[in-house]
């Protein structure tokens, strides 16, 4: 945790990955997060991977830094003790964050009433509400199309919930600039955001609709290429792998030198008619390009090889499993101040990121795990919501809030 | 643009996706965000695609509502130039961001002399401040190999630059989280974010780490398969495709409902000792399961076939590739209220996005084009700067800054 955020608090009902991570982005930088959950734990609960307890990595992992109460909230009572906590009044509270339909109990003007100020930031799938995932959202954008090399028309999807990762990301950016409008003004609001509509506004931001409306482009999967510049993955002669990019002038030059290709390469575009020192044109030309500089690779083995890409100056990264990232790779071990090795109740120890952001004005704390489900029950209805301890004895005894279950729930 | 941020304001020296995509971000949300560039353009100013007359689609899509100043920061006067526009006093002002090395007269001690509570925030490749780029990051994830079919073990990159948009969504949030620090305690600071950490930060929150590190798993690729649940991409009749998502115990009854599979499917979780309840018993079962729900899709046209899929509430998405969205899909349109058809000088009419959150208290302005490369140089050095018509007049004639350059330039 860095305490960027420190004072602020969300409260947060959610499930899966994009609204998740939008809270534990808040928390990471220092933001009291508190995520409400079904006693017996959300839909998400037992998400794999999950370990042969069937405790969930993925929930934890998404979870970090949050507390944790649990509530019935099928029940009027657990759902007007979540809407206390939801409104309860403060300048630096009243946010709310969900993926839940924004409907019954969860609709903005039920929760308003409450708190005029609150910000409501919801999550749907598309913008008519209806639900989306990833991977169903993934498949509209043409994209899986484009993935590999298009053998026989078959889409390959992409194994990275990329839309969930960066709709995670809008939520925790929309909420920071409606609480720092809610400063200036004084006025709360319904922030609505859609997967769906995150994934076509980066296909915008990304050139891929004007390449159609404007060009009539319609590309083609190019495999390990990058589109209109010159990058591929090239093999070496013990069965290593490198992906190499010449973006920029500089990076181009260092490939061709390393490899000392820099006149043949020159001789192919005075045949092929083009300019290489255009980056265009040595996308024009990069199946030749790769036929000149294959040798080089495939001749030596991946050591010697990437040493002299780094003496260079090349752009280059390696390619590994992700079982070889773990377990050699110094970025993804404590090496990296990103890193700590923590122990996640429930789960076991193991290696856990901060966020990538480091503020040189915040303290640096220690990545905090996720919490066990309702272990923060009691403490929050106590500091937050003012109930003594006899009143939160007959919540529990009534079976509408819950501290920690132990043993093993299935799901 | 929506005025949620509205009286905030960013300077951004940038190229490529990462950096200018989180200053867009700020921009279409109501800041008043200025890129400086070279008086021809940065290293991105060709960037494909490109329209027949090299302008890049790219570029303009990826600076959509900024300002634009062109200064010749090579020369010491274009860099006292910056230096004051970087650090103009003002409580909104004082926040730069940039992805070129904050060394020489972009060092952070150098630009602090003139505002010590200057919001920095510097992107990296990595943490040590090398060059990486998306592709050479990813592949070092391990992503590629669990892409597809993982046939002869053949790596297959992402055609999305996911961790370049990430770190953009990254960065935007740095900023606010920072300038909102500065509000409460009037200390500025200094940021850092590498583009490998977000890459292996996401790793981490999304379970991959844990899953080697507690599970000892080596995933292997599975195709169209989701990782953990139930999910895959099914043919229809006429060559159609969708892809089919049982994640939730609604999504998944729904699906078997629809291809009236519920009892040979409850059949063949006994045969096979799975629970298909439990969505990871669906993903252990996901081959056999397939096998079963394919008749029903293969069996009919697209049409029907989705027609059905919604009426029974399942979750599915279309495959369709980039120009049968941006033809077909209402969603890929002015219909949808997060388009607008907009001219962009140098490009043309198309449809560019706003930011998908949607802010009831934020007004909605039109969508913003990106500025001609210079459009701005003028304006910006009267208004925020002071100078005076006569001493722009010196520095343009001196070549330190330039307007709009108008003719082609090659690059």
């Amino acid at each position: 945790m860095q305490d960027v955020l420190s004072g602020l608090r969300i409260v947060e009902g959610s499930a899966f990955v994009a609204a998740p991570s939008g809270g534990m982005t808040l928390a990471q930088l220092g933001a009291d997060v508190i995520r409400f959950d079904p006693i017996q734990g959300g839909i998400d609960y037992r998400r794999w991977p999950v370990t042969e307890n069937n405790e969930s990595i993925y929930w934890h992992s998404l979870n970090k830094g949050k507390r944790s109460i649990a509530v019935d909230f099928k029940s009027p009572e657990g759902r007007e003790l979540l809407t206390q906590l939801i409104t309860a009044p403060g300048d630096d509270c009243g946010l709310f964050l969900t993926n839940f339909p924004a409907k019954g109990w969860l609709a903005d003007e039920k929760l308003r009433v409450h708190r005029e100020d609150l910000i409501y930031l919801n999550l749907t799938g598309d913008r008519h509400g209806a639900s989306a995932l990833d991977y169903t959202v993934n498949s509209r954008l043409g994209l899986p199309y484009l993935t590999g090399q298009g053998q026989a028309n078959e889409p390959i999807n992409n194994p990275l919930p990329a839309w969930d990762v960066i709709a995670g990301q809008h939520i925790a950016i929309g909420l920071l600039a409606a609480e720092r409008q809610r400063l200036r003004t004084g006025k709360g609001q319904f922030v609505k955001l859609a997967l769906a509509d995150v994934a076509l506004a980066t296909m915008g931001h990304l050139g891929y609709i004007g390449d159609v409306m404007v060009n009539q482009m319609a590309r083609k999967p190019i495999g390990n290429h990058i589109y209109g510049t010159f990058g591929r993955d090239f093999k070496s002669r013990d069965g290593g792998r490198v992906m190499i990019v010449g973006v920029s002038a500089n990076q181009w030059q260092a490939i061709l030198k390393v490899t000392d290709q820099t006149e043949a390469v020159a001789k192919l575009g005075k045949k092929m008619s083009l300019d290489f020192d255009r980056e265009g044109d040595r996308y024009l030309g990069r199946e030749e390009i790769c036929i000149l500089l294959e040798p080089w690779f495939a001749n030596q083995d991946l050591a010697p090889l990437t040493a002299q890409l780094e003496a260079a100056g090349v752009c280059w990264g390696k390619y590994q499993t992700v079982s070889e990232l773990v377990a050699t790779d110094p970025d993804c071990s404590t090496e990296n101040p990103l890193f700590e090795e923590i122990n996640q109740p429930g789960i076991g120890t193991y290696l856990m990121p901060q966020n990538p952001l480091s503020f040189t004005a915040a303290d640096r704390g220690p990545v905090r795990p996720a919490p066990r489900l309702g272990q923060h029950t009691d403490e929050i209805l106590a500091d937050i919501l003012g109930l003594s301890g006899s009143e939160i004895g007959r919540y529990h005894d009534a079976g509408i809030v819950s501290g920690i279950v132990s043993g093993i729930v299935s799901g």
